[in-house]
């Protein structure tokens, strides 16, 4: 049994939490998104929450669960869906929003702490050199940099520069081992695919070096189609024009626009689908250009409504957000993540949009995967049985289209299905006791699992919970 | 017979030069690269030199040459390749190099008069407001932003931009009639494809609005290869990386690097092709991880050398600057501008390579191209006879690998091979007389001619010279 206690009498001088109900609160994610991640991890909690502001205060503290076997979960703004954040085996939330300093802002890069919200640090930059990231998820104004680099991937940007497992849209991390004499670790080039992703399993983030790309005052735009698929035939051509700058380009299929989108809704039609579009300035005059050869409808554009109060930006329209909206309207909503290849990705949309009429609703997003243009989806699931759910996500496979399902709380089994065999090394070195976030590396605990089986891992310290 | 004599009166508070010499002197291109347009268009030559500095001058001086029924051919830096600003018919050059005030810069767009010379307008964007233009040719430091755009097609930065013809890379453009009364049009949206690239022949060009890029201090790097197709294939590589903000990526296959690029011979290892790149500062970490990963040999970069001084910039290896220093060193060098569509376009090349050994040294040239990564070429050809080249270019057609003429001097052979009819219907309105840049746009001389009977158009009014 780990004394938290004692634990806390160690961290003195720290700030540490051990409120249950305060705890319980830091100690979930958005991982109600899924039906099934509710019902596994609804129990899920922490013993402690630690809040450090400085690297040595982390360093206190991962010296301090080390010596005492307590298991340690990272987490940021606590935005992830897939319970990245969530303690399966209890122990401590090592919560690093207060470590938000940004450092330092260069031509093209920043040095930030790892807790500080996206939108906060898009704001610094671009108040100090015009400058902002690259991409972002759609949770910029409560996600934490450090948060979307352990357990995100691409976002409102990446119909330009791809994902964060692409080299050069991370620049360094800082990463402290979880050891007896924890070490301070500069990661850069190939060695960042080690850490990032890896849900804070093997190294607690605690700066981050990014790229910056131009920030403009990006212009809002819905487009509204009446077939989805001219919808999404629109949005493939632009995202194929090279000579327009854009920063987000997502189809969304009727009815969700006009029945989930309520702020927006005084200008959407009823029945059309539409394309949320984020567009510089400068390239406004070509794009109505393409627009109109494209016969689409301009429902709504930020740079012409009369106030922008009570509006949401358009990216908390797309990615997560979509599913979050219908989510409220109606709670039967779940979602998928789907990935449609190039070059052919239009004609594999139309394949799984013919095959689940009035169940699925569509939802691409567009990006740059490898240098080509294709797009990923997040369809919206009207959810009726696990059973089906499954169903679903074979006959999306058997259509070519690749599932990252986002009902499994491990790396693996929401991700390609197999080990990674460099972030297991890694961990091999920098978490020897395995206390890092427990349970959401397959790899680490069940080196046998077989991916083939068709069976779903269930980690053992969450059988505790479940069971509670 | 048209009376110049009359016409320089009429002009008087313009600038006129009538000396034979120097009317001679701007009455070429860099024409010869070609050795058929050399034996063509040598004798080429006109009557006089205008140059305007206001656009007044220059409605004053379309109005007199069509009321004498004077040719004009506009010209900018006079750095075309293809005897674009020669005046086939004689008459009047009108040099727009003393139009060449920067008006207005903005968040990513500027806008100028048509004779600013490029590297200049980057320099005046860069100092206001880190911005420069998306794209450039190789000619940057003497060429004009109006004679890029009437004359060029894409350059430095198309590996992220595309080129001139993609919506949204040329904002608008300021254009004035050849007509009895002079009519001045904006043009923006598709109809800037009535007008760019179409060699000053229906309007004359006073005013560009450009969009812009950040500024970055382009590291210039030079990546050795001993294999030039392992060059190719690691350009390929680096072109499809997302997150890697580069600006030029051109695979140059031995000799030519060690042979012909006198400044940069010190660091080059003969035998070995190089990959010229232009990488921005804050992807160079990133960037040399992908080199280690492919093999490539460093050779020199511009933020280690410990003066640049009398080394030119890395884009002036490349683009058409690459035959201009292989012409230098050996005269019976002339070159192709070849297409390898995508997505094997890789392969394509390959096969070229293995098709003319000895005969052809690989120049590709990656570029974005509707939202795909490919590459076009400028392999450099070792000429022996008209005919020969006639048949590397239909061999290079067989493999699947357009060709763009860079020895005609006419719109559509270099070009389509066929009507644009879009520029066509905009000559009818805009130059009745058919009187800017005579012998330019087959469609407008000889509606009938055959594009696919195989013979080259030979102007009327060229013969004149020919004979001379």
């Amino acid at each position: 049994m780990v004394d938290y206690a004692q634990i806390k009498k160690d961290l003195e001088g720290i700030a540490v939490e051990d409120h249950p109900a305060l705890v319980k609160q830091k100690s979930r994610d958005f991982y109600w998104y899924s039906p099934i991640l509710k019902s596994q991890l609804d129990n899920v909690t922490a013993d402690l929450v630690v809040s450090p502001v400085t690297e040595e205060e982390v360093i206190r503290t991962l010296k301090v669960a080390y010596a005492h076997g307590a298991p340690i979960t990272p987490r940021g703004g606590g935005t992830g869906n897939y319970g990245q954040a969530m303690p399966l085996s209890g122990g401590i939330i090592l919560n690093m929003a207060n470590m938000n300093k940004v450092k330092q802002i260069l031509p093209g890069r920043v040095i930030a702490e790892t807790g500080v919200i996206i939108s906060e640090l898009d704001k610094q930059t671009k108040a100090h050199s015009g400058q902002e990231l690259r991409f972002h998820p759609s949770t910029a104004q409560t996600a934490t940099i450090g948060g979307f680099i352990a357990g995100g991937s691409g976002g409102v940007g990446s119909i330009t520069w791809g994902g964060l497992r692409d080299l050069g849209n991370i620049l360094r991390l800082r990463v402290i081992t979880m050891e007896a004499e924890p070490r301070i670790l500069d990661l850069t080039g190939w060695d960042l695919q080690k850490v990032s992703h890896a849900y804070g399993t093997n190294g607690i983030i605690t700066e981050v070096e990014m790229p910056l790309a131009p920030a403009y005052d990006w212009v809002d735009v819905l487009v509204g189609y009446d077939d989805f698929m001219d919808a999404v035939r629109f949005a493939d051509t632009l995202a194929h024009s090279n000579g327009l700058l854009v920063k987000e380009i997502a189809p969304i299929a009727a009815p969700a626009p006009f029945e989930y989108f309520t702020r927006h809704k005084p200008y959407l039609k009823e029945g059309q689908s539409v394309v949320v579009i984020m567009v510089a300035p400068h390239s406004m005059g070509p794009f109505e250009a393409l627009v109109s050869r494209y016969k689409g409808d301009i429902r709504f554009r930020s740079d012409k409504v009369e106030s922008m109060k009570g509006i949401p930006h358009a990216y908390e329209l797309a990615w997560n957000h979509t599913t979050l909206r219908a989510l409220k309207i109606d709670p039967s909503i779940t979602y998928l993540q789907v990935q449609y290849p190039a070059p052919d990705h239009v004609e594999r949309v139309r394949k799984t949009v013919e095959t689940f009429p009035g169940e699925l609703i569509g939802h691409l997003e567009f990006m740059r995967f490898d240098g080509s243009i294709q797009c990923s989806g997040l369809p919206m699931v009207r959810y009726t049985t696990a059973e089906r759910l499954e169903e679903i996500i074979r006959i999306h496979e058997d259509l070519g289209c690749p599932i990252f399902n986002p009902h499994r709380y491990t790396l693996e089994e929401g991700g390609m299905k197999q080990t990674d065999v460099v972030q297991l090394a890694f961990k091999r070195e920098t978490d020897p006791k395995g206390l890092l976030n427990p349970g959401k590396m397959i790899a680490w605990d069940n080196p046998d699992f077989d991916f083939k089986a068709g069976k779903n891992y269930l980690f053992q310290g969450l059988a505790a919970f479940m069971e509670a």
